[in-house]
């Protein structure tokens, strides 16, 4: 099994997270995320949107997007609930990721690590709707262990990804308790791995 | 059953479609997408992200995000796959659609409807991504009927649902002859609406 990877996105990590909880190998091939020309060469066929992670199973078969990847490795197993409202829930904190945390928290970060802030305004309007979405997890996260179902699951690793690492995009989590306690938790997990592993 | 609605959003459409065709009804509350001022009054608990659709089920239970909730009564029907595989390949297209495809597709739309085109440079950005995904839409849809395994599913829903109204967004189909095929086709399925429905 081949996963096309990045070691610093958030979306790869996610993948490599569960794959190590879950003891399943794979061969890593990492993919530039800063220039982007040979994507349609290494990713052609593979992935719709050329982005990673992308995984290819043994018999061949490719998939794409981080969240799809988790759930079809955690099916079956105790990182996906088994009730029909809670797999529902899980679904909706992935989505929710992909569309209202990922393009602000994921894309500041990355701005500043590969240097490449469009400008002040820009990365204020990130700011501002990441901090929309942090306060979202906050707010849910009061009196709740884990996302859903009070257990650990995909949509815990899906969040953690990005919002652990989001002090390097220039947000500050000192005033979000809850998020801080819930990061503890799942980096306290059996068989975590640190994103730069 | 209650839906949290705006009949102009295809994100809102998808989930009315998907119960139209299960013959599941359910009573629609319509929530202004232009002034936003009320949304944390009339959805906040029900859905971390403020967003329509937020579907609140007969128990009460709430829950958010358009795919998410298509997913949830898809299950276990004809609209959504029992094979492992090509399940994680509905989820594939799902997270394709609401990272890659609604973000520039759905946005230049709303930008031209509501009149609130910040620039023209900005409406340009958004028609080269959104022109982007419609590309991979057009090179997997040559030799296939519906996205996933040869047949209809929500991930045929969720991507009809904004790139049949793209014109309305400055989007010229005439180029996708794929595109127009399939979108003949989900239109022809049985107990299909229209999004004026």
């Amino acid at each position: 099994m081949i996963l096309y990877d990045s070691q610093v996105s958030g979306n790869c990590y996610k993948v490599r997270l569960l794959l190590a909880q879950l003891g399943i190998p794979c061969e890593r091939v990492a993919v530039d995320v800063v220039d982007r020309s040979r994507r349609a060469e290494i990713l052609g066929g593979k992935n719709p949107s050329l982005r990673v992670p992308t995984i290819v199973l043994d018999d061949g078969r490719p998939l794409g997007e981080s969240n799809a990847i988790m759930w079809h490795f955690a099916e079956g197993t105790g990182y996906l609930p088994e009730e029909r409202f809670a797999r529902a829930q899980v679904l909706q904190w992935l989505f929710f990721e992909q569309y209202s945390h990922e393009p602000f928290v994921a894309v500041a970060r990355r701005w500043i690590m590969f240097d490449e802030v469009p400008s002040g305004e820009a990365l204020a309007e990130r700011h501002a709707n990441g901090y929309k979405a942090l306060d979202a997890i906050e707010s849910h996260l009061a009196g709740r262990e884990y996302l859903v179902g009070e257990r650990y699951s995909v949509a815990d690793i899906g969040l953690y990804a990005y919002t652990h690492v989001a002090g390097e995009g220039g947000f500050d989590l000192a005033r979000y308790p809850e998020i801080r306690g819930w990061l503890g938790r799942v980096a306290a997990q059996p068989a975590h791995i640190p994103i730069t592993a």
